[in-house]
């Protein structure tokens, strides 16, 4: 019986646990924290993910390694690499850990991108706004998730008070400054690549943030068929470029009809919990396939879909579960402002019905308004 | 966060904590082998059932406690029952561990069962044959499960043999003789019960056994309307009569277009394993949900699912898992002769895609004699 090694115990790991115990499998979590959430169903070493003993306990325990955590140091993984497999290969994990090597493959592969320029310094900062124009949106080039490390920039005026807020990290982490994108709309294509170069994506997703935090998520996003196909073709590219064995995630916006490349996780991604219950094979237990060797499961998925997330503290769980498809997910986690502590997954046959039982879920929760725009593209999509 | 016991911890136990953990519960197992599969995804107390040092530390451990194994003797249900609450109820488990008492309930509800009779003793056998007939099965009251425990007499000459193989059963768990029913079917109903008396069955599912032993299942069965409303009914009857709470299966013969009741199971079943994948809420989390006083979960399918047992040793899993809808359980276990290691579930939109898959799994797994009933039946639908 084969064990899989995972670095990092948080949600994503304990789910992956969840889908992948049916494949025989077991695991082995590595975590700094000692109630990292994933321990409640895995055993788990606890240290930190450059801690070489930690690393090296954990390295004996596991016959293949992956991750639930992006930001991995480089050095930890290629030193991992030298005692079992990893997927994806740490050079697809650098990759995705540092903006400015995403978006500079990105430009390579022909996948279009905002305009975006590398700041190492106060004075490279004034270059990067006449070059990217304002708006735009200072950022760190390692490290940032949910929207930390990020100034916005308005006009040139605002360099000073970005150099400020992050002109400390550019020398840590680097930073990149990013043109800001007016879009209608944020989708992701969630999608696996097997260690035979075998690529299949789930149906392109539609998401909503909030203060930089996923908020919903819907499937199938309701664009044409030919910006489906524009997205996942770009997904296949960087997967393959990469070389990339796993679950992965391309975030894009879209405007004026065009979509705009932003970032890819090299990881299963908060943007396809929807597939536990709303495709034929989930995003974790693929993702755990692709590691494994394994065949790869159908991605399809019927219906539509609705994933929202709880911020902060979980909601009482009767209103969803007496949803006809109502799917709850509590991470086991203690409560704490700004945390993803669990989400909760709708389906339906149709989009009325969906939207019908998001605005039940959203008024017995008080939470009419994460629900809202989902319903509003809803119901648009049912008129249609 | 509640803390489920599971008296037990075999694969149902594993696949209850599974399905169960997303609801943000935690558990606690109790079993007599140290290496239960469940003990890989749970903590467990290592210790026999009727233990009362095992039993006092899961009942301190455990905030509701439910069963994965019916023969946890009456007397420990009872005992944990004073320490938190226990469901299904241990009457409803003490009636369902014994088939004269099950059988003599069956008979109140006005549910047909083949003639039946107690033997306490070597006259009394005799007796019964007159009485109910031959061919007949001599079984033991309690403890049977899996066709362990049973002699089937052709005639009343066999009434020697049959008393020299379980006669010294009749005074430890008793005797019952039971008319053989030449059945052309097997069915069961999987049906869940809340503890405000909400019940919700799966649709009607159609098993094959091979040494008593269940093989394949396959749900929707193919019964009319009204045979598939008959046998709810009679699931939904003794749900009722025995303040039910928890998940549960019938098991029924059709003969003659008409159904007898063969015995309930008091737990999550094997007939109901298709329910993970094939169902919207699956057999395991809504057991969970009735248990812990949560909203049921709907218990719609789509299209067909057949679930192919491994008993003895696992197959590859290659084969299931490149089948567009195939889905792997591997229990986690040592492989042992005529032990239930895992099961393999597909689904199809069609009878006639899933006959095929079936086909092609049959034959690459050189189990084709496994797939073939299903396959036969499936086709007669597809024509149909």
């Amino acid at each position: 019986m084969k064990t899989v090694g995972i670095l990092g115990g948080g949600q994503l790991a304990r789910m992956m646990v969840l889908a992948g115990t049916p494949l025989g499998v077991r695991f082995i979590v590595l975590d700094p924290a000692p109630d990292a959430c994933a321990s409640q169903v895995a055993p788990m070493v606890n240290g930190g993910f450059a801690d070489a003993n930690a690393l090296d306990e954990f390295a004996a325990r596991a016959d293949v390694a992956t991750f639930d955590f992006e930001n991995v140091p480089a050095e930890s993984a290629d030193s991992l690499l030298k005692r079992v497999p990893v997927f994806p290969n740490p050079r697809a994990l650098g990759i995705a850990q540092d903006r400015l090597a995403e978006k500079t493959l990105f430009g390579e592969l022909d996948i279009p991108v905002a305009p975006f320029a590398v700041v190492d310094n106060r004075v490279q900062l004034d270059e990067a706004i006449a070059s990217v124009g304002t708006p735009c949106i200072l950022k760190t080039r390692r490290l940032g998730y949910d929207g930390k490390g990020q100034f916005r920039l308005l006009s040139p005026a605002d360099a000073d008070a970005a150099w400020d807020a992050l002109g400390a990290q550019a020398s840590k982490v680097g930073l990149i400054l990013e043109g800001f994108v007016e879009f209608e709309r944020e989708l992701s294509v969630v999608a696996v690549r097997d260690r035979h170069g075998e690529f299949r994506s789930w149906p392109v997703t539609e998401n909503w943030h909030v203060d930089g935090v996923l908020s919903a998520s819907l499937a199938p996003a309701s664009v044409s068929d030919v910006l489906a196909e524009q997205a996942t073709s770009h997904a296949r590219k960087v997967a393959d470029a990469l070389d990339y064995v796993g679950v992965f995630a391309l975030e894009l916006f879209c405007r004026d009809g065009e979509l705009l490349a932003n970032e890819m996780a090299p990881r299963v991604h908060n943007s396809g919990h929807w597939t536990i219950e709303g495709a034929e094979t989930s995003q974790f237990q693929n993702h755990l396939r692709a590691v494994l060797g394994l065949p790869l499961g159908a991605t399809r998925m019927l219906g539509h879909a609705c994933m929202l997330n709880w911020i902060g503290a979980m909601p009482a769980p009767e209103a969803v579960l007496a949803e006809p498809s109502g799917h709850w997910h509590d991470y086991g986690k203690a409560a704490r402002e700004g945390r993803k502590v669990g989400h909760a997954t709708l389906r339906a046959d149709s989009a009325a019905e969906l939207a019908a039982a998001l605005e039940r879920v959203g008024d017995s929760l008080d939470r009419a308004g994460q629900v809202a725009p989902v319903v509003e593209r809803l119901r648009k999509l049912d008129r249609a």
